[in-house]
C-alpha cells in the first residue's frame, strides 16, 4: 500500500518552497481559443526555474529533509530536467548534489548541472547502469536518493503549480498535463480533487512512450520496451505511487502521434511566442485532437517546461 | 518645422487603443542581471497583438480618423509588422485597407494580411517601386495614408507602451529599444521626457543599418545606400517627424554587429523562454556589450516584437 500526499501536505509544500520558485504567469491565445472554441489558460511552467515544473517538486524534497539527511547530500539519475532541479534546490539549501548522468546526455546538460555545483558521475546509457550508478553513490556518500517522480514529497512539490494556477482561474472545467512518470499529473489530480472537485483530469501521452494509457487500461504497470518519442522528458514510466494516484484520479489519458506533437509545439511557439519543449506540447497536442470536443468550456494546460536544444529543432527536420 | 505629439495625445492615445490592445508583461531574467549587473526589466511587446509594437501606432491612426476620412479606408506599403497591425487596426474599425507588398514578401507574411480582411497590392521590391504603388492606390481609393512610422498618430501609439512601463516599474535610470525608422524610439523618448525625466534614453541600431547613428552625428538625416541586417524591421531611415524628436530626446545610440544581435536573441530564447525578434535583439545586444556599463542600475527594454521565420533561424546558419 503506497502513501498518497494529502492536501495539507501540498499546501504546506507549496508555502515552503514559495522563497525558491517563481510564480509563473497564466497565459491565453486568441487563436488557440478561436481553433478549439474554448477558453484556454496556459499554466506556464517554462518560465519555472530551471525551465520546468521540476523545479518544484525537487525544492520540496531538499526542503523537506531534516538537518541529518542533508548533511550527506542528494542523489539522483536523470539526463533531463530533474537534474538540473535538483542541482539547484541542493545549492539553495547549501548541500551537495550527485547526479548520475548517462554518457549520451547533451553536453549543454551536463554543463548546467555541474553550473549549479553539482557532481557529475557519468555512466553507460542503459536504465540497469544508471541504477547501479546511483546505488554506488547513495552507498559511498550517505546521500539520499531523491527519485524524480515516484516520492511523496516530489508529488507534492508538482502539485503546487496547481494551487497557483487555481488562485488565477478558479473555475476551470478541464485540467491537462503531459504524463511522462506520472509525477506531474498525479499531483495535479490530487490537487485538482480538492480544488476542481468537479473537474475533468486529462493527461497528454505520446504514443511511441504510452505506458501510462496502456496501465490504465490494463489495472496495473505496463512497461514499454523501447519507448521512443521527440517528448524526451515523457519517456520514464509511471511508478507504484504515482500509478496508484492517477488510478483514483486521471479521467482520461489521449495519446498522440509524434507530427501532432511537432505541430502542436510550433502553433505556441508561432502563436503564443514562448519556447516550449516537445513534452509540454503533448497535451496542447491532445487539446487540438477533434477540435471542439472541450467546445464552450474552460480549459486549463501546465505547460511542463520550455529547455530546447535550438541547434536540433523537431520543426526544422521534415 | 514639423509637429511633435503633446504628452496628452499620448495619455489620449493610450486610453483610445486599451481596448484594441494587449497590455503586455513586463519580464526579468536572473542570468541577464547576473551578466550585466543591473536590473533589467523587458516590456515584452512580442506578446502584442500581431506579435509587435506596431500595433499600438496602426490602431492609433486608424482610431483618430474622422468618419470622412474612415470611409475609403486606410493604404500603406509594408511588408513587415505594420502591415498586419494596420490590416488587423482596420479590421477592428470596420474599414478597408490596402497594403502596397513587394513581391519577394515571404508568402507567410502576405497571407496573414489576407486573413485580416485587408487587399495585398503587389510591387517590385524597391523603394520607388513602393511609392508609385501606394499614391496609385491612395489616388483610385482615397484612402488616407498611414506612414509605417513618421507620423504624429503613430508616434504618439508606439508612445504609449512607456506609461504601460512606467505603471510597472516607475524608477527606470535607462531606457532602450530598437531604432529602425524611429517611430518606437521617438515615442518612447518623448513619453520617458515626461515620465522619466532623469532617464538616459538609448536606441540600439544595427551597423548594417546605421542611419540613425550617423544622422545624429552629422545633425541632418543620412541616408545608408543599400542597408543590410538579419534585424529586418530596422532597414528603415529615419524621417522628418522621428528624426527632430530622436535629435532632441535620445542621449545615445549603440551600434552592433551582426554575430552580437543573434547571440542576443539565443540568449533570450535560452534562458527566458520567449521569442523575440532579430530587430527586438538589437537594443539587448547593445546591453551585453561592454558588459557592466550600467552596473547598479534599472534598465528597461522594450521588446519590439517575436516575428520569426521558424524555417530559417539565424543561428542555425553558423
Amino acid at each position: 500500500m503506497v502513501r498518497i500526499p494529502t492536501f495539507e501536505e501540498i499546501q504546506i509544500a507549496h508555502e515552503r518552497i514559495k522563497p525558491y520558485i517563481h510564480h509563473t504567469p497564466v497565459f491565453t491565445s486568441e487563436t488557440i481559443n478561436r481553433l478549439t472554441k474554448s477558453q484556454v489558460f496556459f499554466k506556464c511552467e517554462n518560465f519555472q526555474k530551471v525551465g520546468a515544473f521540476k523545479m518544484r517538486g525537487a525544492a520540496n524534497a531538499v526542503l523537506s529533509l531534516t538537518s541529518a539527511e542533508k548533511q550527506n547530500g542528494v542523489a539522483t539519475h536523470s539526463s533531463g530536467n530533474h537534474a538540473q532541479a535538483l542541482a539547484l534546490a541542493a545549492k539553495q539549501s547549501n548541500i551537495q548534489a550527485y547526479i548520475v548522468m548517462p554518457e549520451s546526455a547533451p553536453q549543454i546538460k551536463r554543463k548546467a548541472v555541474l553550473d549549479y555545483g553539482a557532481t557529475v558521475i557519468n555512466c553507460a546509457p542503459t536504465l540497469s547502469a544508471r541504477e547501479l550508478a546511483l546505488n554506488e553513490v547513495v552507498k559511498e556518500t550517505g546521500a539520499v536518493f531523491i527519485h524524480p517522480y515516484d516520492n511523496v514529497a516530489v508529488i507534492a512539490g508538482q502539485a503546487t503549480a496547481l494551487i497557483e494556477f487555481h488562485n488565477s482561474i478558479p473555475d476551470l472545467d478541464i485540467i491537462m498535463c503531459p504524463v511522462g512518470g506520472g509525477g506531474l499529473i498525479s499531483g495535479t489530480a490530487l490537487a485538482a480533487s480538492y480544488l476542481y472537485p468537479t473537474a475533468k483530469i486529462i493527461g497528454g501521452e505520446p504514443k511511441g512512450a504510452d505506458d501510462a494509457f496502456n496501465s490504465l487500461r490494463a489495472g496495473k504497470i505496463i512497461n514499454i520496451k523501447d519507448p521512443l518519442t521527440i517528448a524526451d522528458g515523457l519517456l520514464a514510466t509511471v511508478g507504484p505511487i504515482t500509478f496508484n494516484i492517477i488510478q483514483k484520479y486521471v479521467h482520461q489519458i489521449i495519446t498522440v502521434e509524434e507530427e501532432e506533437i511537432i505541430d502542436a509545439m510550433r502553433l505556441v511557439w508561432e502563436r503564443m511566442k514562448i519556447i516550449i519543449e516537445p513534452s509540454a506540447a503533448v497535451p496542447v497536442a491532445a487539446l487540438l485532437k477533434d477540435m471542439g470536443k472541450f467546445s464552450g468550456l474552460k480549459v486549463g494546460i501546465i505547460i511542463s517546461g520550455g529547455n530546447v536544444d535550438l541547434d536540433n529543432l523537431p520543426f526544422l527536420k521534415s
